[in-house]
């Protein structure tokens, strides 16, 4: 397998952004035209028909396949956990790997049932991001390796990849980034992540407002956002997206966590994530409000908000659904039904 | 296999639905229970943890089980498409079964993917319901006729079952039941179904408006309602939701033609579909409506307007998601992970 080359920079990494390959307008072109021999009306498949064509352009190939499919799953640890900005305590990170180690979660379950290959990527355990209300969350050198930890984690021979994450507090660090990517007030991002009441979101929206108002000056640049008030499961994940990017895979976004990261590279180039479709909009107020700002229209909407890649894994079925549809459907030529009049 | 006895008149049908079973509140608090103890904060799993406790009130079972999924697709022919009706011609009926058992249809394909087994039911072929706007569709016999292919298509022994239907100008017929169970007009009701233009829906609307006309005396009753606007599939599908209830089975309803007997059950009476969840909101505008009219809140809104319980199949698999996480994660005290502070 080819490895895509680390980054040692951030300029290195816009670099890469400046030479994304783009989408196989044959392939896509011969997938609806596919769609629309087989024996339905055309369009009645409705999101399922764009799908097999987004497979396809990403994929550079018709017919679209799902013969491996990916979740990547990164962890990610949050000095900021301190502030009780969280209805969990901060070693429930470290639990909640060996439960995913153990099979126990709920993406070990649905990883089986949508027939994907999970990978839980601990990134910079024992080395939390760190309390951003202080200083930046991780210095650019501790920001590039995690970005490279997710560049490298996407082999090149998958067709479809799903990304989540799981950090006690990383809500904190979502909110702040798209605060900080905006420039908006931290209040308009802040939510209840895995279960705070109104006091608690409260709580929280302060001690981001306090980070942001301390970083403004260096809150220009988004890789700088990502840097100053992210974490580094967040900085994997965008080297992930943009590693599949690199390598023609379509991905899958799970929820506002997991949907931060591809904000941060749209900001760095507005067709960067057009190889990504959100899988589900979930219940953290934020993660609306984002798909609206980076203009995705989610899957599923189940009022869902555990992360893990939850989410996306469920949209994983659809994407089946489509694919088995455009792939084992007759025509109406070879099933001899006669077509609209 | 004990059969459920079939009825022989309208007036039977009736007293059935007077003794309907009711769910077993215990079973689905066992699954709350064990929803509120899984590795997940209570609630993260949205809608998904709905469907796992609707599973055990119906089936009466916790934890509840999925190992025999059937979806039945009830077929129909409707004399009133020689009025021009839908957008294929009516042959189309016929070279769809033709496809089903081929297995080229897409629920053919979408039913794999579910672990799904299908049932293809033709109701009344080479005998189609009759041309509504000269005459009633059905006789009380003949619609008692076609309940009754519904209500012993149920098995006892399976877990879930998904309904749905094929027919050209079904939608004709769907929409005329509609607007005359809830006394509105046709045009409220009626929509492009397999892809009308809007000149197209506006004869349809005629069409409907004229026979709604012409039966208004005899509407006032719900089955007559189906018996006089309605077709074969859709008196079977109403027999089959029926029957499912008697025996326990959850329904996931598909499109609009499909949720329009499930209506006139539900104006028989109001708790009777209580064991039926909206798989999908469907293109066709009247599905919407009529999901708002009966309380239902679809499960998935993809665009989709096949039919078929095309929907209603890619739904099953969010169904089985809830099942498999569920039944297959560990508990905050089996994983050791420590609870919300």
């Amino acid at each position: 397998m080819s490895t895509l080359t680390p980054v040692s920079s951030f300029d290195d990494l816009r670099s890469l952004v400046r030479q994304l390959p783009q989408p196989d307008t044959a392939a896509a072109e011969a997938c609806r035209r596919h769609e629309a021999e087989l024996t339905k009306p055309a369009g009645a498949l409705g999101r399922l028909e764009e799908l097999t064509c987004w497979l396809s352009a990403w994929q550079g190939r018709h017919p679209p396949r799902l013969d491996r499919v990916l979740i990547l799953v990164f962890v990610g640890w949050h000095e900021i956990a301190k502030h009780k900005v969280s209805a969990y305590p901060a070693e429930v990170t470290d639990q909640m790997v060996l439960n995913f180690q153990a099979g126990g979660a709920a993406i070990n379950q649905l990883a089986r049932l949508a027939g994907a290959e999970l990978q839980v990527i601990p990134v910079g355990q024992g080395r939390p991001a760190h309390d951003f209300t202080r200083r930046p969350a991780m210095s650019e050198a501790g920001c590039v390796r995690a970005l490279n930890i997710g560049l490298s984690a996407v082999p090149e021979d998958i067709d479809l990849l799903a990304i989540g994450e799981m950090g006690i507090a990383n809500t904190t660090a979502a909110a702040a980034i798209a605060a900080g990517l905006y420039g908006e007030p931290a209040t308009a991002w802040t939510g209840p992540g895995t279960g705070l009441d109104t006091s608690g979101v409260a709580h929280k929206a302060e001690v981001i407002q306090g980070a942001l108002d301390r970083h403004r000056a260096a809150l220009k640049d988004p890789l700088e956002v990502l840097r100053y008030v992210g974490g580094r499961e967040l900085a994997a994940m965008l080297g992930a997206i943009l590693a599949a990017r690199l390598r023609r895979v379509p991905v899958i976004l799970d929820g506002f966590t997991s949907t931060v990261p591809a904000a941060v590279l749209q900001a760095l180039d507005p067709a960067s994530i057009e190889h990504c479709r959100s899988g589900h909009c979930s219940a953290e107020p934020g993660h609306r409000r984002l798909l609206d700002r980076i203009g995705q229209r989610p899957l599923l909407e189940l009022g869902m908000r555990l992360g893990e890649a939850s989410g996306a894994a469920v949209a994983l079925q659809l994407v089946r659904a489509a694919v088995a549809c455009h792939n084992g459907m007759a025509t109406f030529e070879s099933a001899g039904v006669s077509r609209k009049r």
